[in-house]
Formats: C-alpha cells, sequence, structure tokens
C-alpha cells in the first residue's frame, strides 16, 4: 500500500503539531509520498515584501509578484524546512515540485469570470509518475509543494488538494493508493459543532443523503469531491481525518472519515 | 564523462546570458549537474525584509532570519525558476538541495575567529551519491541550490564552489568527471586587465610560478585550491571558463582554463 499523504497550513503553522506529525510520518512504514499546503507564512511575507494578497471566494489570486512569493515560501522555505526536519528524523525526504522532474505538467487556468492569475490545472493522465516511482522503490520520500508548472518556463500556484489526488490517481496504476487528507478535524462531521460526531464512512449514498440534508460545511466539499473523483480513477481508498491521526489512518483502525 | 557545472550569481542575474546558458547547458549529451550561485536577488529580497546583510572577507554571516531567507531564495525561487527554464527547452531538470535524499551532509563551522553563523562546511566522503545517480540514469539533470543541512534540522548556507568541487569528487568514484566553473571571465588570466589572457593549461608547476609572480587576482585562488583538491581527490579535469563559453567547454577543444 502506498500512502499519499496531505497536510494542511494548519499543521505546518503550528511547531508542536508539526513535529508530532513529522514523527508519525516517519514511523509509517512502506512507500509515502507528503504534499503539503502553505500556511500563513507566504501571507506574512508577502505582507513584508508589500505585496498584498487577494483572494475571490476563498481562493489566492496569483500575479506576477505572488507566485514568486509562494515559489520561495512553499518551494523553498517550507519545503525544505520539512525536509530538513524529516531528515533529521530518520525519514529519506526528498523536496520536490511539479516542475522537478517534469513529475506534474500543469496549464495555466483559462480566464472565465475570475482571472485566477497564474494559477496551474492538472490532469492526472499527463503526470509523469516514473521518476517518484524511482525515488519510492530507492526508499526516499517525496514532499511536494504546492506548485506545478506550464512547460514554457513558469511556475504555478495549484492547491495542494488537488496535487495530491492527482498524484494518488496516476500512481494507482502502480500502487494500491490510500489517499489521506490531515486537516484540522477528526474527520469528516455529522455536526460541525461536535468534534466527536465523526462519520466513520462515507461513499455515494450517504453522500447524497449528506447533501441534502446540508449537514457539510463548505470547506469539505471540495475535499469531498476530490476524493470520489480519484476513487473513480483509481484510487483504492481516501482518508480525512486529523493530521494527529495520521498514524492510525494508515492501519486498518481508522479514527477519521474513510471514504469509498 | 560527466560534466558538473556551477554557474555564478552574475549569470543567475542576467536574464539574456541566463537564457543562452540554460540553451547551451540542454545542448550538452550526456550526463550532467548545475550548481548554481544565489545572484543579488536574495540580498535585495533580505533588504526589503529588514534583514541586514552581514559580510567578512567577502563571506555572508549566515544568522537565523538570513538562512530563512537564502533557503528561500535559493532552494525556492532561483532554484525552481531554473528547473521550469530548463524543462521548457526539453532538459529534464530536477531541483535539489544538500538536504534532499541526504545527498550533501554537512556540519555548522566550528566558530574560531568569525561566527560565520548557518554555514556549511561538507566532507565529500560523506556525500550520499546513490540518488544523484539514479537520476543521472534516469536522464535527469539535477540543479543544485547552494544549501545543505546539517542532519539535525537545520538548513546551511554552503558556497556553490565548494558543492559542485565535493560532488565531482564524489562522483568520481562512479564516472569521469570533468568540473566546470563558470564565472564572469573567459578564464583564468594572466593579466586581469586583459580578458584575452587566458591561461589555456595550469598544472602544479605553472601554478607555483603564477603564485609566485603574484599574476593572479584574489577571486581565483579559492577557485583554483578548489580545482587542485578535487583533481588530487579523483576529479579527472577541472576547467574555469565564461559561462557563454560551456558548450565548447564540454568537449576536446576548450575556451578557457583547463586545470590538471
Amino acid at each position: 500500500m502506498l500512502f499519499v499523504i496531505k497536510v494542511g497550513g494548519n499543521v505546518i503553522d503550528n511547531p508542536v503539531l508539526l513535529q508530532s506529525f513529522l514523527q508519525d510520518l516517519t514511523a509509517i512504514q512502506g512507500p509515502k509520498i507528503l504534499i503539503h499546503g502553505g500556511g500563513k507564512i507566504a501571507t506574512r511575507i508577502g505582507d513584508q515584501l508589500g505585496i498584498e494578497s487577494k483572494y475571490v471566494d476563498g481562493r489566492r489570486i496569483t500575479d506576477a509578484a505572488t507566485i514568486d512569493v509562494v515559489t520561495m515560501v512553499y518551494g523553498g522555505l517550507v519545503n525544505k524546512q520539512l525536509v530538513a526536519k524529516l531528515q533529521a528524523l530518520g525519514c529519506n525526504a526528498i523536496g520536490m515540485t511539479g516542475a522537478d522532474a517534469n513529475v506534474i505538467p500543469a496549464v495555466k487556468r483559462p480566464v472565465k469570470q475570475i482571472d485566477y492569475g497564474f494559477v496551474g490545472d492538472i490532469d492526472p493522465a499527463r503526470l509523469q509518475v516514473g521518476p517518484l516511482k524511482a525515488m519510492l522503490d530507492a526508499g526516499l520520500t517525496p514532499v511536494f509543494a504546492p506548485l506545478t508548472h506550464d512547460g514554457q518556463g513558469q511556475m504555478l500556484n495549484t492547491n495542494a488538494d488537488t496535487i495530491a489526488s492527482s498524484l494518488a490517481i496516476a500512481l494507482s496504476a502502480h500502487y494500491k493508493v490510500r489517499l489521506i487528507y490531515c486537516f484540522e478535524k477528526k474527520g469528516v462531521l455529522r455536526d460541525a459543532q461536535d468534534d466527536d460526531s465523526v462519520i466513520n464512512l462515507i461513499d455515494r449514498t450517504v453522500y447524497a443523503q449528506l447533501m441534502e440534508q446540508k449537514a457539510l460545511s463548505d470547506g469539505i466539499l471540495p475535499k469531498l469531491d476530490n476524493a470520489f473523483a480519484a476513487i473513480e480513477s483509481g484510487v483504492k481508498e481516501v482518508l480525512i481525518g486529523h493530521a494527529a491521526d495520521v498514524r492510525s489512518n494508515t492501519t486498518a483502525t481508522v479514527a477519521g472519515t474513510l471514504i469509498r
């Protein structure tokens, strides 16, 4: 089983939670890939550099100055600090973006109602998984920053959830893949106010019911859509859970929400 | 023949020269590794972030704020932009630091007269070349930022010339290596004022004569010391020349200075 694990900015921003998470990640046996979000540091550094962060519908607009900031902060500072910390724990990490070894070619998002700027859209069928497979076979743990490129020399900002599902899909031709989304809750909650109301299993039928009941928070919907898309494209299982539960979420006895 | 090619900040800072250099690099047949310096952009971004650059004897003092800046600028912005540009030209580049796959373990430089801060010293014998060899065999071109790590979670700023010679030495167990330093002159000059006074061959005897004549500028001495150390440790040839001559400097008819 290959574990493709996405960890969000809330963990990156919390040194204690992050260190514990990286220890758990190191303890997971077998092949694994980490995809990390950015955290608030890109916004902070952008502010210090006088670059205004712009969002539309909760999505960052990536202008020319912003793609440089996220390239250096996500692809440099955050990614290399994660790699160095994992190496210190004995996990043989290797930092990656989608540009490296051309693993994730992307296209700049077409301008429709909104011009997202330098944001990359991915077609999982175009991923080049050969180099990743070689790394995994050699015992390396690829660690991806949320960046791709357009094949014409331009780096592109790309949603980490989407990178994770795309990698999981592309690698499912070679491995049984469990795709794990770590976020700030224990799993998908039946009651957003009750952290212990984890829904342990969601399939298409349950999903339709939950949608009808409007029981799901807006934040979780793209994750579930990504999850079902991944499963329909060959990923064996998707898990949504807390970063602190990542080890149990790689076993048969999961703490989070299993999606099939 | 494996070409280990170091390119300095003056090329990184010049878009026209850089693009031409990357085209030439792409055209070089066979396995190759690029090591890049930082350029002035780290200083510029550090200034914008209110971090003062400190130098002693021409060497940057790397305090805690500065190692974060160089990690993001060299390891993120500069490195990934180079990778994206090379990918656009058809060169299958993969960005690296010494932390990635633990290729270059280093130690924080011991404090003597000067505390250099988070600067890494390398022992070529400790390099882990297995992952690099696998990349080269797979047709990838590793592109190194001038960064290493201490194995305890800390990134370290490391001289790009030293990274290049250390990689060349370590890989000379597996390849015939030509180590090429690209800089702003055509080669080692007999007369610093005359760009056409390239010394085409320097061996130990010639070096001793040049030293006695005090014919060499201060800037070139560390490069020559690194070159001879590399040759004594197994590197077949070292070349010092202009970035614009990199293609001819990978052939038998070199434009720069050959060191044996």
